[in-house]
C-alpha cells in the first residue's frame, strides 16, 4: 500500500513536481511512510530546483546521552594511573558537600557488595547528609547544571541562591562541589546503570531514580525521548520494587527507617576488572582516597601519630568506611590508614613554616613546609608510595654531588588541595624564596629535605573532573600575589620578608635537627651523648 | 484573583485536606499559579502523611545547555600553556576530515577577521571540503553524537555506518573526528556563539545553523526548549539575513557560488584577551598548529628542507592558511614555517632508523629515530622552542659528567602523533632497546643524540579534547608488544632484533656523523682533510 503523493498535496496531475527533503532527498511514496512528524519537505518542479526563498528548518539537538555515559570514560586517566580511586572520590566529594551541615559525625561508608548471594556486584556509597528532595534529585541528573546556576524548587520564592561558604583554615568547607557533573561522570565510569535513593531532612519521602545505559540505548532506538524518566517516591523501607538480582538492597532499604536523612548511591553492572581492582588492590586505592582526604578525615593539622594535643577536636568527625563484602569480608576506617603520603610527611617531620598567599583576584592559599632532617646515615624525607604521583625517573648516569638527590630528588616541592581535598595530578615545582641563592651558606641537601603542602580556596580553577589546577603556578608566580610568613607566635604579620624568615627556618633546621656523622679517616673513638 | 483549591478537586469542604508538592511543599492558592505543567502533586490529610502506596513522577533531565558552551573552558588548559592553539586545532581537525576525500588541493583557511571596519571581530575557519546536509548539520550540533553512531540520513535505507579508513603510511589517515565534542567546545571556548555554513556537494542548498550563549540563555529564561533551533536553507550568495554588525559575512557568502561545497565555522563574542593572544603572539600560535599538523602539511617524510625528493607528491596538498584581517593585514601558510619542532628535528638529523609496533590488540605505530650528531664544538639536538612541552627543567647543581645532559637532556625522546597529528601533551621518554645498556661500549653521550616520533592509529585511545593519550605508554610496554626494525632495503622483516639493529645504526651515527674535536694539549697542528 502506498500513499497517492499527487493527491496528498492536491497537485493537478499534469503538473510534473516532485517532493524532496531538504538534503534534496526525493520522497517517493514508499520513503514517504519513512518520514517522521515535522519533517520539513519541499515540493519543487525539479530535485535541484534553487529555493526560490530562504526557509527555515526546525531542529532538535538534545545531546547524547553519551553525555552521562561517556563522560568520564577518557577523563580519569592519566598515562598508566589507575581511574577508580579518581572516580570513587567524586561520590565521597558529593557526600562531603552533603553533609557539610552535620551536627553529628559525618558518615561516608564505601560498600563494594560482591559477594553474589546478594545478588549482582555493586559499588554503594552510602553518607547521612542532608539528601535530596525530588526536584533535586532532578537536578542532580542534569549534567553541568552547576550550584551557581541551580533553581532547587519548583516555587521561585523559595529559591535560595547559592552562598559562598565562610573561610576556614585550609580551606576545608566542604563545598566539592562545582560543575554538576562529577556524580554522573563517576557513576558511569564504575558501572553502567546508577540508582539514587535519597531521604531529604524532615520529609517522611524517599525518592529514587534510576539511570541506566540499557534504558538509555532502548528509549533511544524506540525513538523516545532519552531524558524523561521517572522518580519513584516512597515511604522508607518499602522494597517491594526490587528485584531479586539486586537482593543486597534489601538490607539498604531496611535500613532507612532508621534514618533522619540519607543518601545512597546504587552502582551495578560494574565491569569485572573494576571488580578485580577494586579487590585485588584494595590497600592501593583505599591509601589513594586518604591521601585525598587526608586533611577532611584529620583536620587541618592532619594525622600526627604522636602528639594528639594537634588532634582537631573542634571540626565535626568525618568517617569514611569502607566494606569490602566478599568471602571473606571485610571493613576499614580511612583514618586507619598509616602509609599515605600525607602521613609520612607529618610524622617524619621535625619542624614546619607556615605561610599565607594572596593574588590579586582574591585567592588565598595556606601553605606549610615540612622540614625532613638527615638522621646519622640516611634521608627522613620519605619515599613516595602513591602512585597517583608521576614516577621519579631514576637518572641513568651516576651523580657526583651525592647525598643531594637523596630527599626529595627531582619531585615537586607542593601537593596541592583545593577547597581541602587533593587535587592529584598538580604539584608546584619551588618558589623563587625557598630556591637555593647562588651564594648560600647552607649546604644544597638542606634545600632538598622540605616538602611542602598548598591549600587553596576555590578562587583557583580545577578542571571538571578535579585533577588537574588549571591555571595554579601561573597565578601564584605573578608578581602581585603576596608571601606572608605565619609564625605561630605573631601571626601573619605584614611586610614581614618571606625568603629571609625561610633560610632562617632552614639554618635552623639544619643545625639543630640534622645529624650527620661523617667518616673521614679514623681518628678515635667518641662516645656522642646525643644519641 | 485566587484558584479555590477545594472545588478544583472537589473535595468536600468537611474534609481536612492539603495540597502538596512531591517535596512536601504546602501548595495554597498563591503557589498553584505557579506550578508547570505535568508537576505530580498529592491530596493528604497532613502535610507530613507517610504516602499509602509509592508514586512515580515524571521527570526531564535535559543537559544543562553548559554542556555545550562550557566542555572547552577547563579542557583546553594545561598548566601555564595558552589553550587557543588546542581549541583552533579542533577546527582543523573537522576541516582535515572533511577534504579527505578531496581530488584536488585541499584548503583550510583560517582568517581572523579584526579589522572593525567589517563589523564586530570574528574568527572563521573555512574549508573546501564535503560540507554538511542539514541533517548533517543538525547532527553537528549534538554533543557526544560520534560518528560511529550517527545517522546521517532520514531515510533508513541510505544511512551508511562508519568506515574505517585504510591503514596508509604514518596513520595519515585524516580520520581525526571522534568523539562528536570538538566543534562544539572549540568554538565556545574562542568565543560565544558559532554560525556554521555549509554547503553539501551536488546540493544547490547552502545550510546554517547559529548557536549562541546569548540565545540559550534566552531560552531558559523563558522557559522554551534549549536545544531546539532552526537551520536556514537558502541559495548560495544571499547574505539577506546578515545584519550590518556581521557584515565580514558579506564576502564570504559572496564567494559561496564559485564553491561545490564547503563549510565555514564563524566564531564571534571572541573576548579580548584571545584577540590579543591571537594577535601578538601570531608566530608562537601558528608554529605551534605546524606542528600539530606537520605531517599533514608535508607529507609523511616531513619538512625536509633540502631533499625534494622525499617531498611527496603523492598525497593531495594540503594548504592550511592563515590570514590576520587588520591594519596591517598579512597572510601566511602553515608549509611556511621553518621552526616548528620536527622541521628542526627532521633537518638536523644526519640519519634515521625506523621501526613498526605491533600490541595484541591490533594498534599499529610507525616509529622514526632521528641522529643528531656532536658536531666540532657542540650538539646538534635542537633546542626545544615549542611552549606546548613541559619546560626542561634546568638542574640547579653543576653536572659533573659535562656534555652529557646537553644533547636531548631530560626531555623525553619521542613525541606522538594520533591518525597524524600530534597529541601535545603526551610524550614518550624510552623504550628498552634503545635505553644505554649497562655495559656499552658506546660513549653515554651517544644515547642522548637521538629524538624520536611515534605515529599510532586510532586503536590508542585519546582523551575527548585530544591532548593527551590515555594508556599509549601502557600499551607499548606491554610484554606481548612486538618492535620490528624496518630497513629501506628489507621492508619490516620478522624475527630480527630491535635492540641489535638500534645498537648497529647508534654506532654507526657516532663512528660516521659525530665530529668531536678534543683539546688534550697542545701536540702538532693537524689538517683535517674532512672539514
Ligand atoms: N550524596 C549526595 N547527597 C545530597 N545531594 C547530592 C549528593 N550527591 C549529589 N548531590 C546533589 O547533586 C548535585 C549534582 O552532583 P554532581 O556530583 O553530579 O555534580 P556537582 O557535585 O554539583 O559538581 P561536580 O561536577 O563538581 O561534582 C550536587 O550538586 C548535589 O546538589
Ligand atoms: N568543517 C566540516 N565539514 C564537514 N563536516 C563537519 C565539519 N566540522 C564538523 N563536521 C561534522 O560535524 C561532526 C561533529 O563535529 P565535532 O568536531 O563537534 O565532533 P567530531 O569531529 O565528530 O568529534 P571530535 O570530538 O573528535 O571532534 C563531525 O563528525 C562532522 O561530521
Ligand atoms: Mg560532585
Ligand atoms: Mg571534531
Amino acid at each position: 500500500m502506498g500513499y497517492d503523493l499527487e493527491m496528498e498535496f492536491a497537485v493537478p496531475s499534469y503538473q510534473r513536481f516532485v517532493l524532496v527533503t531538504t538534503d534534496r532527498t526525493v520522497v517517493n511514496d514508499g520513503k514517504y511512510k519513512e518520514l517522521q512528524d515535522g519533517s520539513t519537505l519541499y515540493l519543487l518542479q525539479n530535485k535541484d530546483q534553487v529555493l526560490p526563498v530562504a526557509t527555515e528548518e526546525n531542529i532538535n539537538f538534545v545531546p547524547h546521552y553519551n553525555t552521562l555515559i561517556e563522560s568520564g570514560t577518557f577523563e580519569y586517566f592519566a598515562e598508566g594511573q589507575k581511574s577508580l580511586p579518581c572516580a570513587l572520590a567524586e561520590l565521597v566529594d558529593n557526600a562531603l558537600s552533603a553533609t557539610a551541615k552535620n551536627t553529628g559525625v559525618r558518615t561516608i561508608e564505601i560498600q563494594l557488595l560482591f559477594d553474589r548471594t546478594f545478588g549482582k556486584p555493586a559499588v554503594v556509597v552510602l553518607d547521612n547528609g542532608c539528601g535530596m528532595t525530588s526536584k533535586q534529585l532532578n537536578n542532580w541528573a542534569v549534567y553541568r547544571l552547576s550550584k551557581f546556576m541551580r533553581e532547587n524548587s519548583t516555587f521561585e520564592s523559595e529559591r535560595d541562591a547559592y552562598v559562598r561558604p565562610d573561610p576556614v583554615p585550609r580551606s576545608l568547607n566542604s563545598d566539592i562541589s562545582y560543575f554538576g557533573v562529577g556524580g554522573k561522570q563517576a557513576a558511569f565510569h564504575i558501572g553502567d546503570s546508577v540508582r539514587m535513593i535519597s531521604k531529604p531532612i524532615s520529609s517522611p519521602d524517599v525518592h529514587e531514580l534510576v539511570l541506566s545505559k540499557e534504558e538509555f540505548q532502548k528509549k533511544e532506538q524506540n525513538k523516545e525521548d532519552v531524558f524523561k524518566g521517572t522518580i519513584l517516591n516512597r515511604k522508607p523501607g518499602d522494597y517491594s520494587h526490587v528485584t531479586s538480582s539486586e537482593r543486597f538492597l534489601h538490607e539498604v532499604i531496611k535500613e532507612e527507617t532508621g534514618r533522619d536523612s540519607f543518601t545512597a548511591v546504587v552502582i551495578t553492572g560494574v565491569c569485572p576488572e573494576h571488580i578485580k581492582y577494586l579487590k585485588q588492590d584494595f590497600s592501593e586505592w583505599t591509601r589513594q582516597l586518604a591521601h585525598i582526604y587526608h586533611y577532611y578525615i584529620h583536620g587541618p593539622n592532619g594525622n600526627h601519630k604522636t602528639d594528639n594535643s594537634l588532634g582537631s577536636n573542634v571540626i565535626p568527625q568525618i568517617d569514611i568506611l569502607v566494606t569490602l563484602r566478599d568471602k571473606p569480608s571485610y571493613s576499614m576506617n580511612l583514618r586507619k590508614v598509616e602509609d599515605d603520603l600525607q602521613t609520612l610527611y607529618i610524622n617524619s617531620a621535625v619542624d614546619t613554616f607556615e605561610f599565607k598567599v594572596k593574588t590579586s583576584e582574591g585567592g588565598t592559599v595556606d601553605g606549610v613546609l615540612r622540614y625532613h632532617p638527615f638522621l646519622y646515615d640516611k634521608e627522613t624525607y620519605p619515599k613516595d608510595l602513591n602512585v597517583l604521583q608521576a614516577p621519579v625517573e631514576e637518572d641513568d648516569y651516576e651523580n657526583e654531588s651525592g647525598t643531594m638527590n637523596q630527599a626529595r630528588g627531582k619531585r615537586d616541592i607542593f601537593e596541592c588541595f583545593w577547597n581541602g581535598r587533593l587535587i592529584p595530578y598538580t604539584t608546584v615545582s619551588e618558589f623563587d624564596w625557598c630556591r637555593r641563592p647562588n651564594k648560600s651558606v647552607l649546604p644544597a641537601e638542606c634545600y632538598s629535605r622540605f616538602s611542602g603542602v598548598l591549600f587553596t580556596n576555590d578562587k583557583f580553577r580545577v578542571n571538571a573532573s578535579k585533577q588537574k589546577f588549571m591555571d595554579l603556578e601561573l597565578k601564584l608566580k605573578n608578581k602581585d600575589t603576596l608571601f606572608t610568613p605565619v609564625s605561630n607566635v605573631q601571626k601573619a604579620s605584614k611586610g614581614r620578608n618571606i625568603q629571609k624568615e625561610f633560610t632562617q627556618w632552614l639554618q635552623n633546621c639544619n643545625s639543630q635537627f640534622d645529624k650527620q656523622v661523617k667518616f673521614l679517616g679514623f681518628i678515635k673513638t667518641v662516645e656522642r651523648k646525643d644519641l
